[in-house]
């Protein structure tokens, strides 16, 4: 198993040293899930027919979310971000619990020494609190989960493809 | 069930108006999970004894975090928050699929017109992505989950504490 | 005529002390324009019918530089904003030059020691530059004009209405 | 007519992905005004002869909300700008509506994948806010008007020069 | 002597709870130098007379500094600042290193429940590292120092006034 | 001597232009010293043992302090920083003046057509107010002082390397 790099020869914490590394294309895909009642999911695709759209404003903190990425997560590398996009899935069937889901989908490119794995992650988990911020006058109890990374390509540890599990979280 | 009230009568987007609210003494308490290989807690654990630690920086990174909620989640708030504490809770006995935890615990208090569940929740999330930041060389397969409100005091809607849920997630 | 507020006894720039004014409830309405060419108009009508909201994007961004905006304007106070709002009038019908607008007008409210007035001009400002980023592919002649405060209640000069000009600027 | 680019296949607002193209040196000038009484416009001058320079603050706030852009702007790329440059112009002259005006003109450059049209129409609104905000308390009637791209230069779509408008807005 | 304040039970470290405290009137008065060679002090002091004023950026750098301490340093309160003012002394007769110096001194107010020392340091360390920023094309050894609290009124624990020292540091 | 870059024709503060420089990479290491009462450094060093770990987190705080530079700086161009350190030395014995101090240093890395002394300063600063603030509970009469440039290699200019003074500041 490979060492944690992010920690300097005194034991503490360094952004680590990627200036050796070459300049790749990347990409990165990550996603996660809000569960709500089925009755919030309601209010949440009626709005989208109409125009109060959460999701549309979670798209744009999303995007915003991954541009601030290295401003919030301390060692995280500035970027130069070539495209974001975000997409939603829908899920109206209650799972076991009672409790429908919007998926998360972010997809990240960048031409850098570092992957943009983080962005991705983090473009995710702000579009999720945002569906939380807009919907709990509602439904305090919606659960973020699941959030993880999909895939990324490019850079010197090459493609990532998440296994796909069996049994759900 | 109440409205979602942040749309406007256009039906766009608003910060929803709190002009009129008292303001009260107001607390959240946010908590999640970070899923992990036994050997990635491992190395977190033994980073604690010596200096190379992990959870530290996750920690300055959630109380950070919670000071920019209203930056990055478009419809929240700007608020002086008081106080915010984060712990973690490690859950080292693998579940079903194998997996360890370290579970975050944010806590945040405020005197204001509405109220920190929002500060709570992205304390969490940008500890949990930290976390995930940090051991992404030896896992990428960490999963963030069960993200959640659970408990809120003060405001016209009062206390809410989250129900135990039996099952899983 | 009132002196300028902003400068020391050294005539140098400093933020106005407000600690002796009381908190008072205060609002800002301010508004701006965007011209554009009238098949730029089209097209933004278009998207509001389909998903492609640009004025969906634009008030986010316009309710999110409200809040940004003691960050970018130096000598402005941090105010703890309790309300925005922003709404749109499209004015479909060509001017003397041609050109057609789409009018943005933002709302805000605060309690607190100063007023609101750099806040709703920012909120517009940044929702007009929101609306010439996603239009600039096929109009890079967009005019942002017309960004003015409307009114302002509240505070020690009271209440501000603007008056009516007849001419068009 | 070329699209809207800033949307994705589902109709909801993304970051354009810029990834395929090229690096070139690029640039964009962007102009606008605010106009004000005659008695702010002499004030202003007069500060500039001693030491409370209104121009000297608006300056830098202009070079800084040049940086800030991608932060402010949902869908902009962030851009590693290379140099800023701001001008002034006073016209002391009433116009037919009895105002005179301080024109701000921003100079941006960078080597990119995309261009700093924005960064240059920011750097004006930012700046022309903050001769606002200074002189506010004596002239709250300001309006901030004709802020549009003069020329630009670099990228796939090459040279852009405005065209002279006779009238005026 | 009292105990360190801000860490938690587990030892970790927060921001300090202050819900209890009283809102009251606070001020802070620091100060700092920056040394620099006669040559560089006599091209800020002509700069002063034309136009090219190293001190008015760094004004401007420094209050906008206050304004973002609690975004910088990690267990700072936010708080809303009432006024921000910074000046400047010149000392123009070399030391016994043969260094001159420009000091800097920031008064910053607010009503709150915590002090605003933090906002006065940061705002003469921000306007210090500008005036380094702005000279070091000529002189790359200018020093930052004797950044220090003169002064605190307000608060539970009172009024603080730096002892004079006799000796130079 | 050369002259101040920082002044455009009319002799007012621009950002510098930088766009025909080379990228190259740059090094920069700059250090700087918080004195303090033989009992303050007592209390971080036992700290270190147990876990109230003040320098864990003036480290993190440094950290992203360096990647804030061209936020907080206003002449600073922003930079992709690709390696950010930060190591602590304590100096137990005490001073003339009775006071101990802890030396900060850090280290940044770019490639970039501008170099990165700002930011390996800045690191410092933030991370020395951290340090104060999360002593000044205990001792007020903290100093921040030395802060200046060590080395810096890459550019047009070449290699500096500060000379050492033999007489304390």
């Amino acid at each position: 198993m490979a060492e944690l790099t992010h920690f300097n020869v005194e034991g503490r914490a360094k952004m680590v040293d990627v200036s050796e590394k070459a300049v790749t294309s990347r990409t990165a895909i990550a996603s996660g899930k809000v569960y709500m009642l089925p009755e919030t999911l309601k209010r949440i695709q009626e709005g989208k027919i109409a125009k109060g759209d959460v999701l549309a404003v979670a798209q744009v903190a999303g995007i915003m979310g991954a541009k601030r990425t290295s401003d919030v997560i301390p060692m995280c590398h500035p970027l130069l971000l070539t495209g974001v996009d975000i997409s939603f899935t829908e899920y109206p069937e209650p799972d076991q619990n009672g409790l429908c889901a919007v998926e998360i989908t972010a997809t990240v490119k960048v031409g850098g020494q570092t992957g943009v794995e983080m962005e991705a992650l983090t473009a995710v988990s702000i579009a999720a609190l945002t569906i939380y911020d807009m919907c709990k006058a509602i439904d305090k109890g919606m659960i973020l989960g699941e959030i993880c990374l999909e895939k990324k390509t490019g850079g010197k540890s090459g493609t990532y493809i998440r296994e796909q599990v069996t049994g759900s979280r």
